[in-house]
Order: structure tokens, then C-alpha cells, then sequence
């Protein structure tokens, strides 16, 4: 039977989703949390990697059991073993078909900013600091630019190893609430570290260090270093993956 | 020279503000921070104490230096010493009188409820979970009642040690967004625990447990038991103090 999990992590002390050498990953750790469960040394496949620091609300993973604990019980048995930093939201039976990565349609992350002169410990786990106010009017209209089907090379860090660097982008925003700024992206799949490029690109249109034109143009060209900065890991989280 | 700090706290690994024995205190990180600056050994005065575990995003504090040290170049002087969990907002020069326990007016404190059947790990370090909905007008009428003058004996944990229990709230407030709510509440004073007392007893109502009359007769009578329980430090942040 295919179980499939919506997962929550908070992922400042992961090295990532998936397993590596060096670090304890979440991946890892909710396999070996269905070991001491069932006994069974289970596969967990996720919707795709989230890097070393970036956390969760809902990340999808499958795995197949032959245990005969309920599919939407899953999440209670597992919850007492797991980490604080880990927590299965939902359990539910998939179809022998579902692959949580195969089978993704859309996903959406949201990267976290907040306008200080200072550090705020309430706030550095989950965003980024930036100093000064940001043009958000500029930063929309940025999305505008950025929102559809591109070639994303220019926003695709080194090592991607992905096939081709083609992706849609369904939505895009920026809100502000007070001195906190929220992206939400939404697309069918995203290249490595994109998000946190295009975040650092809005960041950088905000302080009007990076033109419009400059964009366009990244995009047309594949060039990297026409945009901002990759922002780092902790602001960034994977909000929820539809299928 | 008196100087006045703004502090912001992450208070998850702190025995609290004030200097114990047991434990690293707000109060002694700061002290320490200031006489690795200055050379100087100073007493930090806080507006009040906050409990083991409880954050803070507006802490008032002050001390007396002979440092030449500008006022308000103290903030950025201190936050690369002081740790990741503890950072001045902002510095500046205050009266020879003034004295942040003594001269405060009012204070603000928000608690933070999330309404979930499975603990969040993106939520669990600022908030206190609940499982459930809660009846928000129900909650809004226990504001009302609890709002004003009262002598709120029955409010506060034993070992207080407060000459009087009378206390003045000054505004009571309970908002929902999604699944998170939030108690705002302003006075003139708290006693021991009583954020977390009157956070617990507007849950107890708003899950149906606690009725208005309970609290009204509680108020009269000063009987702690028939109220709600002390909810955990977590969910609790010192949002501001007024002068």
C-alpha cells in the first residue's frame, strides 16, 4: 500500500531533505522513524529536495508499506517519534501510481523578508534580514516580468544538473504586513536555488540596485550575473505541492 | 549617563530576565556584553521580570556608564557581542531619573495560539498549540469582562509576592488569521503569571470549558480554580512598554 505524507520541518539543523554523507537530513530521519514504527526499512520519496536550512509547511513524500496501521494514522503513530523539528501533518493512502516527485504538478514556495537596521532573534529562524525600505511597486512589476514560461538559466545555480532549464511560472507575488515582506511563487518545478534568486533579484529591484531591463535581459541571454544574489536558506520555506 | 535599551529576546533557552542562580539570564548577558564593551560592571535594569521561556520584541532596560560611547551607538556597539538570541533595537540617552521598572506606564504582551491537531514545528517555538476551533465572540464578551480596574487575585500564580493585586487593563483584544490567534492585552501592571492565566482562562472559554460567570465570580472572589490553566511560557512576548 502507498502511503502519502504532507511533512512539516523546521530545517535550520537539517543538511537537507535528502540523505547525504555528511548531516542528518529529514528524509533519513522519517525512514527511520517508520522502521521503529513498522519495521520495515521503507523508501521515502519526497516532491524534490529542499536545501541544507530551508523549511516546510508542507512538503508531500510517498513511501509503500505492508503494515497494516491505517493510511490516515500514520501521522499520529509516527508524530511521538519523530524530532520536534519534523511533524507529519497529514497521512492519507495514495493510488500504487502517486510519486510524490513524478506525480507534482505545481509548487509553491514563500521566501520571508523583514526590514530591520538590526537583528531581530524573534524573527532570523524563518527570514531575512534587509536594511532600508524596498520598491515594491518596482518589485511587482518585476513579477510581471518574471511570471510565465522562460528559460530560467539565468536563475539556476551551478550544479543543477537538471535536463533543461525551461519551467513555468503560474504566480508571483509580493506583500508587505509591517516590516515583514512575503514572496509567494508558484510553478511547476523550480531549478536549483531559483527561488532564492528570484528573491535576491527582488530584493535588489526593491533597492533599486537591479533595472527591469536588466531582468528581461538575464532572461533572454541566461546570464547570472545580471541579478541579485542567492538569499540564504533560512527564509525560505516550501509552502505546499499540488497534484 | 543613563541609557535607555529597546531589547528583543528569543527567550526559549533563557531562565528568564532576571539573574538566577540556575541557569543564563537576559539580564546577565546583557551586563556581561556591556563590561566586555566598556570595562565597566553595570546593573541592567528591565521594565519587569519575564519568566523562564518567555520571548520579548520590546524590553525596556537602562543602565549608568561613564563610557563616551554616544548613546545611541550602543545598540550597534553591543549586538556583535551579545548572542544570536538577545539584540538591542535601539539605544539612546534617558533622564537621570528615569528608571525602566519604576517609570513605566503600561506594558503590551501578545500571547500566541495555533489551532492544529498535530504540533507545528514552524509554529511550536512562538506559540502554544490547541486542538479545535475556538468561539471568538465568546472570547471577545470574556475581554470585556476582564477590561477595566480589577483586583485579579485570582489571576496570579501563588509566590507573586505583590503588595496589592489591583491592576488596571487598559485594552483586551483576541484576533484570528488562519489558524493563529492572538491575545493582546495592555495595563498597567501584571502580576505573576497573569498573561498566561488570562490566556488559558479566554481558551477555556472559547472551547465551551469556562463560562463568563465563572470569571465574573472568579474576579469577585478572588478564586484562582475557577479559572483556566497557566498556559505555557512559549506562547508569550513583552511586545512594548510605554513611559
Amino acid at each position: 500500500m502507498k502511503i502519502k505524507l504532507i511533512v512539516c520541518y523546521d530545517g535550520t539543523n537539517f543538511c537537507g531533505w535528502q540523505i547525504q554523507k555528511n548531516g542528518v537530513s529529514v528524509q533519513e530521519t522519517i525512514e527511520n522513524a517508520i522502521f521503529s514504527l513498522t519495521g520495515e526499512r521503507v523508501k521515502v520519496t519526497g516532491s524534490g529536495r529542499t536545501d541544507a536550512g530551508v523549511h516546510a509547511l508542507g512538503q508531500v513524500a510517498d513511501f509503500d508499506t505492508i503494515s497494516s496501521i491505517p493510511p490516515e494514522k500514520f501521522a499520529f503513530a509516527l508524530n511521538p517519534i519523530l524530532p520536534d523539528s519534523v511533524k507529519i501533518l497529514k497521512s492519507e493512502r495514495a493510488s500504487d501510481g502517486f510519486n510524490a516527485r513524478k506525480s507534482a504538478k505545481r509548487k509553491t514556495y514563500v521566501y520571508s523578508l523583514y526590514s530591520s537596521l538590526v537583528e531581530n532573534p524573534l524573527k532570523e529562524r524563518y527570514a531575512t534580514r534587509i536594511e532600508g525600505d524596498l520598491d515594491l511597486e518596482e518589485m511587482k512589476s518585476a513579477c510581471k516580468i518574471i511570471k510565465g514560461k522562460h528559460d530560467f538559466k539565468c536563475m539556476c545555480s551551478t550544479g543543477s544538473g537538471a535536463t533543461t532549464t525551461v519551467r513555468t511560472i503560474y504566480s508571483i507575488s509580493v506583500k508587505r504586513l509591517g516590516d515583514d515582506v512575503k514572496i509567494t511563487v508558484t510553478g511547476n518545478g523550480f531549478l536549483y536555488n531559483m527561488v532564492r534568486i528570484i528573491a535576491g533579484t527582488l530584493v535588489g529591484v526593491g533597492q533599486g540596485k537591479i533595472s527591469l531591463e536588466a531582468i528581461k535581459e538575464a532572461l533572454e541571454r541566461g546570464e547570472r550575473h545580471l541579478l541579485g544574489r542567492t538569499l540564504s536558506a533560512k527564509g525560505l520555506c516550501l509552502q505546499s505541492v499540488k497534484y
